[in-house]
Parts: C-alpha cells; structure tokens; sequence
C-alpha cells in the first residue's frame, strides 16, 4: 500500500480575518467565483470556496475565540492553514499511515464538510504541513 | 480581464530542514516518486518535486543561509511556504493586478524553474499567503 496515495489537491483552506473582504479580493482581482458564506458550526468557521482547475480554495473566518482557526491567527496570522488531498479508500490510508509511524491528528475517519469522510495528519508528522485526506467520491455519503 | 484567471494550482512549495528526510517520507508514506534533488543556484535552494494528480509538490531545503527559503524557516519554521497558480497570459495578469493595487513582488514575468515566466504576489497583498503565478505553456520558451 502507500503507492500512489494521493490522487489530486482536493482544496487548500486559507486562514483569513474577514472573509468579506478575501472573497471580494479573489473576485475583483482574479476574477474567481466565492461561493455564498457558509457557516460550518462544529469547525467554528465561516467558509466561501472557490474553484481552481480541478481544486479549490477555501477562505475560513472563525466565528468563535476558541475554533482551532481563530488559535491559529492567533498564533501566525492569516495565510494557508492546510492542504487536503484526496485519496481512494480512507481506512486504508489510514491503516497504512499509523503502520508507518506518521503523527495522525484523526485515527479513524469522521465526517467533514458535505458529509465526506476526511481524517487529519499532525503538522509535525508532515514537516510542517496541516494535511487533511479526503476519501474520493461519497459526497453526503452515509 | 481578471476574470478566471487562475486555471489550476501549478505546484504547492514546502520549504524543509531536510530534503531527503521529507522525500523519503512522502515516498514511503504516500508512495509519492520525488524526483532527485536538484540545485537552484539562484535561489540558494535544492528541490525535489512530486506529482499529485495535475498538481506538483515542491520539496525545497536551502543551500545558503541568506536565501529566502532559509530565512522563511528562521521566522516560521518547515511547512508550506507558498502556492503557484497557472494564468494564461502572464505580462496581462500583472498589468490587471497593478491596477486592482495588489502588492506584487515582480511587476513584470521573470524566468523561474524551466525557463518559465513567473511573477509572485506579494503576501501582504494576498492575505498572508505567498503566490506565484506561472504562465501556461512556454517551457523553456525564449
């Protein structure tokens, strides 16, 4: 296993004060199509999506002190936050992963946005990198 | 103009402590295939790159102290560095930015890896997140 994992950048979240004002920047200046805010209650986050080639961008505001988005402001200021790929078959990865020592915020997967199956990999297990993987297809799944 | 100008993420930058530690754990964790290391003298970088669907990642540990890569690691640490999206016309993209007042890095396309055209956005002008455009095409062209 292992080979070939990751099969495409599914989105990258950026971290932003004002969602507001990131969308309207990405709109005017690039000509890119947010999508409605939309809240997302259990992450404690406003998000706006945008697409890119077969990717997205995804803008997260905190709507609460304590979401793990607000920490991270806190901590580094806006800017990206993490890179999510998608993978074939999450239990597998997962399975994998943990064989080979990786750092795994998420040891089973649990629900993200749209109902997908996600699961998260510790920044210090990934040089650095908040990586999430996100199972292929499911969409509302279950 | 402006209006989808981004066509897809071209490649992710990650700057690393270690090159061959980071390759050699997105080969075996991930089946990734990092190509070798090779040397950017004029970015005081060695890089190692992998593919993810129609993206790249790009691994890239400093080879001097004064170059920014290794400067980006003083301040923040290993993880993502900065993103590349691909625009058709690159020297329009520019004039269009200017325009909108987006704080760019290169007002106009210099060479980057390959011999392509590239500018960079500066981070304050993007919320945070440092981003670089590559024109379509032109691989070693001019």
């Amino acid at each position: 296993m292992g080979e070939g994992m990751l099969r495409r950048i599914c989105h990258l979240g950026y971290a932003v004060e004002d969602l507001e004002a990131a969308a309207a920047f990405y709109r005017e200046s690039f000509g890119a199509e947010p999508s409605e805010p939309e809240e997302v209650e259990s992450e404690g986050i406003v998000t706006s999506m945008f697409r890119v080639g077969d990717s997205t961008i995804e803008l997260m505001q905190p709507t609460r002190p304590d979401s793990p988005v607000a920490k991270f402001l806190d901590r580094r200021g806006e800017g990206f936050h993490h890179v999510a790929f998608e993978v074939e078959n999450l239990e597998e990865a997962l399975r994998w992963l943990g064989k080979c020592g990786v750092e795994l915020i998420d040891e089973r997967p649990r629900r993200g946005a749209g109902g997908r199956r996600v699961a998260f990999v510790h920044p210090r297990g990934a040089f650095g990198v908040l990586t999430e993987l996100v199972e292929s297809g499911g969409e509302a799944a279950g």
